[in-house]
C-alpha cells in the first residue's frame, strides 16, 4: 500500500477537514495515487445520514472534493519530493442514484484536462457495484497567501 | 422569525447530517424562506478548516446543498402544510475567493427556474461583505421509495 497523498503534503497543510492526517475531528480520507489513477475507500459514520438508509450529499460532495484534489496534486508532484497542496476552484457532483448507508465507498480519481495551472479531475463514488455519484473537480495550486503567511481567523 | 423550513418537514425526515433537526451529531443548518428567497446564518466549527485560517470547501458544498433543497422546497410548499422534501439531483459551487474561518456566514437562495419536476436554484455564501461562493443546486422530490419504505442499511 503506498502512502495516502494527504500524509506527503507539508506538515502545516495537513490540518482539513475531510482529509488532514492532522484534523482529529475530521473525515481523514486517504487518497492511493498508483501513477495512473487515485483510489480511496470511505465508511460513512451512523450520522452521516440524508433519509433512513442513505448517506449525505454534502458528505459525499466532500468526498469527491478532497479525493480530487489529492489525486490533482499527486499526478504533479515530482517524484520523492513533497506534494504541491491544490485547493478547489469549483466541484461538480451528480448524484446519479441514492447511495446506501452502511456499506463501505470506493472512490477512484483520474486526470481530464490540464487548463493553465488547473488540473480538472473526474471522480466517481460506487457502492454495492454500481456507481452512485459522478464529480468533477477543478483543482488550482493553493495561493501562496493562504499557506505561507496565514492570516488569523478574523472576527467580525 | 419564521419556523425553519427543516423543521417543517415531516418528523421521520428529518434525520439529514446537515440540517435535520433530529441529528444531533450534525450542522443543524435552518433556512428561512420570506417568500422570495431562502436565508441563512452558519458559524463554523473550529475543525472546519481548509488550510489555517480558512474554511473547508466541503463544509462550504455541504452549505450550499442542504439550504439550496430547503429554498426550493419551500418555494412549492402549500401554505399551512408540511413541506415536501426535494433532495439534490446535482451540486455546482464555484469557490470565487477564501472564505474565512471565524466569522459568520451569510447564505441567500433563490429560485432560477423550474425544470418539470426538478427546481433550479441559485445559493451564495458570504462574509465580511463579500460574497466567497457562487452555487446551484438541481433539487428533485424526493423518490417514494426513499421516503415511504426506508431500507435497512445493506451491508456488504
Amino acid at each position: 500500500m503506498t502512502i495516502p497523498v494527504q500524509h506527503q503534503y507539508a506538515d502545516d497543510l495537513r490540518h482539513c477537514y475531510g482529509c488532514g492526517k492532522n484534523n482529529q475531528a475530521g473525515l481523514q480520507i486517504k487518497t492511493h495515487w498508483d501513477g495512473r489513477e487515485g483510489k480511496a475507500t470511505f465508511v460513512p459514520r451512523p450520522e452521516h445520514i440524508a433519509v433512513p438508509g442513505y448517506v449525505y450529499g454534502g458528505l459525499l460532495a466532500s468526498l469527491v472534493d478532497c479525493h480530487g484534489v489529492a489525486t490533482a496534486a499527486a499526478s504533479v508532484a515530482p517524484p520523492g519530493q513533497a506534494i504541491p497542496r491544490f485547493v478547489t476552484a469549483s466541484l461538480h457532483v451528480d448524484f446519479l442514484r441514492p447511495t446506501p448507508l452502511g456499506p463501505e465507498l470506493e472512490l477512484r480519481a483520474w486526470i481530464k484536462e490540464q487548463r493553465g495551472k488547473k488540473i480538472v479531475v473526474q471522480v466517481e463514488i460506487s457502492t454495492l457495484d454500481q456507481v452512485r455519484v459522478q464529480g468533477e473537480v477543478v483543482a488550482a495550486p493553493m495561493p501562496k497567501t493562504m499557506g505561507e503567511e496565514p492570516k488569523p481567523a478574523p472576527t467580525k
